[in-house]
């Protein structure tokens, strides 16, 4: 790697403040990012989010995180030896920062070195056979004795496998929920000793206890986190497909171990190499691919970024990398310059409408949605920000959205 | 497949010329395609045999098949059930006339319609697991029942698996011997069963017993029978990847099945992935790639040589599709135009010392060869053909040739 990226460090008021934000209700990765770039800084955005979200159709008041909810979080952070790294600090992983959705906030458990080191995600089935099994450790040891750290989803099986097997050269173990409620039981006894060489790390408030839809989201992180990711061993269908899946659209290198045409274990990597997926079957079939890339530094363009960005104009908003153009050249708390962010306009209600009434179900790119409105892709954007905080939109790969029925509004974060 | 094409049939003396030629000393396919071309027809090149292995450095006289050897043989393929097939004849597999190595007569034992559908090459290891050979079989199975004969090698293993599967389909098993000398003794008893629905062939003398260097010659006839070698399960080194690489070579299709990466029964397989082959986990693999070849007639060029060469200038030549150009206008028994084949012309053995010069144990392709010698290339093949009679040429894909020494002269068939 190049030498240290140019980054800036949040306040610990603007830390607060960011956290608030993203543990608002319906506030996601993109919304923040989308409403700290609008906005000029958190503090705004939070200040502005009930507005939004009623314009948005939310029927009753959106819920701002409070103040005290946050210091509760602090202090149950420190206890746990938990602590936060915002997007654009030097802590923050280079190569999550690279992601569409990367959390503006990762709770961070063990060493921050970890999180510069290039990694490799090694998943896998939660009932592996014994080969696969086996095969897991070896290439995680491999990986490990070869500079990477091996990246996982802590689950039983192959995941606790790879974090085994890279225990001592340094793993990150990607938690569904907060660190307050790790998940599963087998990882739990595990988590210090990752902690020790590696790290823990989890994008959720600390007590939040994690369900279905959070592994999926949360194996954005493992994927995006590692130059690669290798499944070992997965039935159709499985959770480690939708990580080889979130590679692929973070134009990460995906890998398959291959397998018996009879074993279901092995359909769904079996399946990958089919769509194109480079075949694992010995660690250096991955050296062979990442080393290269490694030398050649790709997380470079952000470390650009950066430096470029790195004349603060308005509050923490160098540090989200966003393109200075797009952005009102307001200060935080002030009033936003109309004629930039005219979509913020509250005199503008019929952008939301139209908008509204253009989207449905089936995913749309932003870009063609604007295109096929006929109006500026910054207002889309605010239009999406407003429909999104009222729970009406849902993501998709590729910046698109679909639209959700009124009575459907999600669950926070 | 779009019609008969236009075949001519030898009559029984030409046929029994043939099998006179291919039967003699240090002729091989490509050396018999040759001499027949250059001498204009296998009366022309028997007779001349002798005085081109001894121009090519042979140091007694050359060993040709007598009368009474091919009467012998052809008393014992008719008690056998067992009938030649010559090269360009109308029952003559069409995929395989388009190899290189094209034999010039097979000994076919079973029914013909076999040879004329479209086919699919399934091998593998020997010492196959059990998941192996059921997958073999399924694949088979499904190949036939999709309307391929399958072809195999009849070995113990993957091989007889793929037979079974497609007994009543239609399969072809091809011997690395001859009729007579039925190997491996596990296959003895399916060869009636295969020759009822479908067919066994050797290009091999009917008492030849085969040796280890007949099976990987062998190999190449099972893949330029098929459309697609499927291989199933093999360790490195094994001789299914021999099969593979003919296939390769053989611009056709190679799948292999995935397996897992600490099983050494799939590590050819899995190196076959790494190298390009495509996967075949179920038997619509296969399928997806080989439908839309089988539709668009994937042997038409062969169809249309022969049109083509439909009016017979001189003798069987015809038969072979040789380029009509490239080849003396003359009638079996004739004298040769020597403007025309130059290199035949027994005053000229600079020729043939420079080649046999310039050759070394390193492969080269005859194209370079004529370059770096500066010979015209139909010379440079004359003098090929005469150090290959006298036992000193090695062939490789490729049209490449490698000199052997004096002393490793080679066996015949």
């Amino acid at each position: 790697m190049n030498g240290k990226p140019k980054t800036a460090r949040l306040s610990e008021d603007q830390k607060f403040d960011w956290l608030r934000l993203i543990r608002s209700e319906n506030v996601g990765p993109r919304t923040f990012r989308a409403l700290v770039n609008a906005c000029g800084g958190a503090r705004a955005a939070l200040e502005a989010l009930p507005d939004l979200a009623r314009r948005g159709g939310l029927r009753r008041p959106i819920r701002v995180a409070t103040a005290d909810e946050i210091e509760r979080e602090l202090t149950l952070a420190r206890k746990a030896g938990v602590r936060f790294v915002a997007l654009g600090e030097p802590e923050y992983p280079p190569a999550l920062r690279q992601i569409d959705s990367a959390p503006p906030i990762i709770a961070l458990r063990g060493r921050e070195e970890a999180l510069q080191q290039p990694a490799i995600a090694v998943v896998g089935s939660r009932n592996a056979s014994a080969a696969g099994a086996a095969f897991a450790d070896r290439l995680a040891r491999g990986l490990g004795q070869a500079g990477y750290v091996v990246v996982s989803g802590l689950a039983r099986g192959i995941d606790l496998r790879a974090h085994l097997g890279a225990l001592e050269t340094g793993t990150i173990g990607v938690l569904a929920g907060g660190h307050d409620r790790p998940y599963p039981p087998e990882a739990v006894a595990l988590l210090p000793k990752i902690a020790e060489f590696g790290a823990v790390i989890s994008e959720m408030p600390i007590e939040w206890e994690p369900r279905g839809r959070d592994f999926p989201r949360r194996n954005r992180l493992v994927s995006g986190l590692a130059l690669a990711t290798v499944v070992v061993e997965a039935a159709r269908g499985s959770g480690s497909l939708i990580t080889a899946r979130f590679a692929a659209e973070q134009n990460r290198e995906v890998f398959a171990a291959p397998g018996s045409p009879l074993d279901p274990r092995a359909e769904g990597t079996n399946d990958l190499l089919r769509e194109g997926a480079a075949i694992c079957a010995r660690v250096e079939d991955v050296l062979a691919v990442v080393d290269p890339l490694r030398e050649r530094d790709p997380f470079a363009d952000f470390r650009e970024d950066t430096a470029e960005a790195s004349e603060p104009l308005w509050g923490e908003q160098p540090l989200l990398g966003v393109d200075p153009a797009a952005t009102p050249r307001t200060r935080a708390g002030q009033e936003l310059d109309e004629a930039v962010a005219p979509a913020f306009d509250p005199g503008e209600p019929a952008t939301l409408q139209q908008i509204e009434a253009l989207l449905g179900p089936s995913p749309i790119s932003i870009d063609d949605l604007a295109r096929v409105a006929e109006i500026d892709v910054r207002r889309v954007r605010m239009a999406i920000v407003e429909l999104d905080l009222a729970g009406r939109i849902e993501h998709s790969g590729g910046d698109r959205v679909a639209l959700l029925p009124v009575s459907a509004g999600r669950e926070t974060p």
